[in-house]
């Protein structure tokens, strides 16, 4: 199933959220205006935003703030990305290059301050206490989910536990945070908001796992990026993970550190992967933490919602991009 | 006077402040803890959190809320000050060498990130919606000003008026919100607000202006770091610009893009400023700031929190460190 399909439901939401997208750039700085507007431009799924308005809709809300609230959830995500990319020196995103391969390492990082601002004021503006204290919750989150990777970068000797915590940190919360400030907005009952959590955390959680193959297996068109770049910055994913597992002692990626090698070591652990049952065993990973989402989805009201919320499921798991 | 003679009157609020300040590092991540711990270790002149403090005494006020809000003041500007090093390439700031330094840049970003997150935790653990939504458009304000400066970096044609909007943003925008926050808590009527609003804007102008100036003909001991270290980055401060509006052809400043002459340019157009009027001309300039800003308390009631005040403003304009 397509993603414009799933989020036909939410289509006119999705549009109002482009709009506020949009009106972010109005600003009496040019050089800021571009900035945001190259930034801000559509070319992510907007899955945090679907999040937010899907679990805002189990009850009564106020379309206004909810659509603040899906709009700071997305200029949150991507103030991270900004942020990221500056830090790996990553030049093209979603084949687009980045901010700072365009202006500079500097522009990027005050541009990411201006947005998690931005994405703060705009929670704030929801009025809704719970909402604004997940929202600095979470970016504590993300932030030492990214400290985490940093420093564990080429370390070969992390436990899939401590894999599934980062990733925990630095993806699955922000989708939590989504379902979470919707639920609470529209005052559902605690069973329900933790029902969406539930389903956010694990949606999350295969989301970057199918990320994290989709670095060894998908190609540069499919990804708008090359394969190999968490090999590169030294990231360690849960496929890296398996092969080490299986081939603890003769493994190219021991040869990561060697500036000389790194290239022709990456290669080779790419190759050793897709020859191997490791992204079918990362998959059924992934789909076991799938399922599990869809499994939570039982307890509420029986809206279109769930549907689209099981559809995204799968959708996340199955995609090749 | 000294610094610790004038904040005698609020010498237990400010311990209560470094307290809460140390248990930020309480983390189960050992990395960050001593990221943490190194970054807001108590080297700075703490102004913020004292103006938050005393501005939240005029009145009714709840002494937990306001120490939260005081100390989320201090961990915003310790968070601008990480990624302002970062940016830069600074290597020592206040004697002592930058987390970018010590760690990374990569390292620097991240904690800054989480720092603006645990400064914004700490502000809505106050609950008050007016102070929250302050941070967020603070931070909005000063990601602006620092890339206004960026965009402007070795401008020569940039006007006065630029320079007083950009030091409005990354520096008084934040004093004006410590003191707009505190005041705001503590159920103050709008009219003292706004004077005290008033009163921080005018402090961190005149703030700004005598940092600018230090730059210029402070010591390495002074500073804490090296003199010249603006022009090093091309930023252009109003002793430059009177050296501009002075000497607009003939001027080493001219020189500060070519990378063979910079050095001596930097050197001669300190030596060129210190020969002249120019750093009494903008001492001049800080002291019209500084007594706005005293002339702003009278219509605040006569407590010992506007001797305070007033005396700040003095020692703000006269400091040489």
């Amino acid at each position: 199933m397509e993603l414009s399909e799933i989020y036909a439901p939410v289509q006119a939401d999705l549009e109002a959220v482009e709009k506020r997208l949009k009106e972010v750039s109005n600003v009496d700085f040019p050089h800021l205006a571009e900035l945001l507007d190259y930034s801000l431009q559509s070319t992510g799924k907007r899955i945090r935003p679907v999040l937010v308005l899907i679990s805002g809709k189990f009850y009564d809300y106020d379309e206004d703030k909810l659509l603040s609230m899906a709009t700071a959830a997305e200029i949150m995500h991507i103030a991270t990305l900004v942020h990221d990319d500056a830090i790996d020196k990553s030049s093209v995103r979603r084949g687009r290059a980045t901010v700072n391969a365009v202006w500079s390492d500097e522009k990027a990082v005050l541009l990411g301050d201006y947005l998690f601002a931005e994405a703060g004021a705009m929670t704030a503006s929801t009025n809704n206490l719970r909402a604004i204290k997940l929202f600095a919750v979470t970016l504590k989150t993300i932030s030492r989910g990214e400290l985490d990777q940093s420093y564990y970068a080429y370390n070969l000797e992390q436990s899939r536990d401590q894999y599934f915590k980062r990733i925990a940190c630095k993806t699955a919360a922000l989708f939590s945070m989504s379902t979470e400030s919707g639920a609470a907005m529209s005052k559902a009952p605690e069973e329900s908001i933790q029902a969406l959590i539930k389903y956010a955390y694990n949606l999350g959680v295969a989301f970057q796992i199918v990320d994290d193959i989709l670095d060894f297996n998908g190609t540069e068109t499919e990804l708008g990026k090359p394969a190999g770049s968490d090999l590169g910055q030294g990231t360690i994913t849960l496929p890296s993970l398996m092969l080490m597992e299986r081939y603890p002692k003769d493994n190219p990626l021991r040869k990561l550190t060697d500036d000389n090698n790194r290239q022709k070591a990456i290669k080779q652990a790419m190759e050793m992967v897709r020859n191997s049952t490791i992204i079918q065993d990362c998959q059924q990973v992934a789909l076991d933490y799938c399922n599990v989402a869809k499994e939570t989805l039982e307890i509420l009201p029986n809206k279109p919602g769930c549907r689209l919320l099981a559809e995204l499921a799968d959708y996340v798991t199955h995609r090749r991009k």
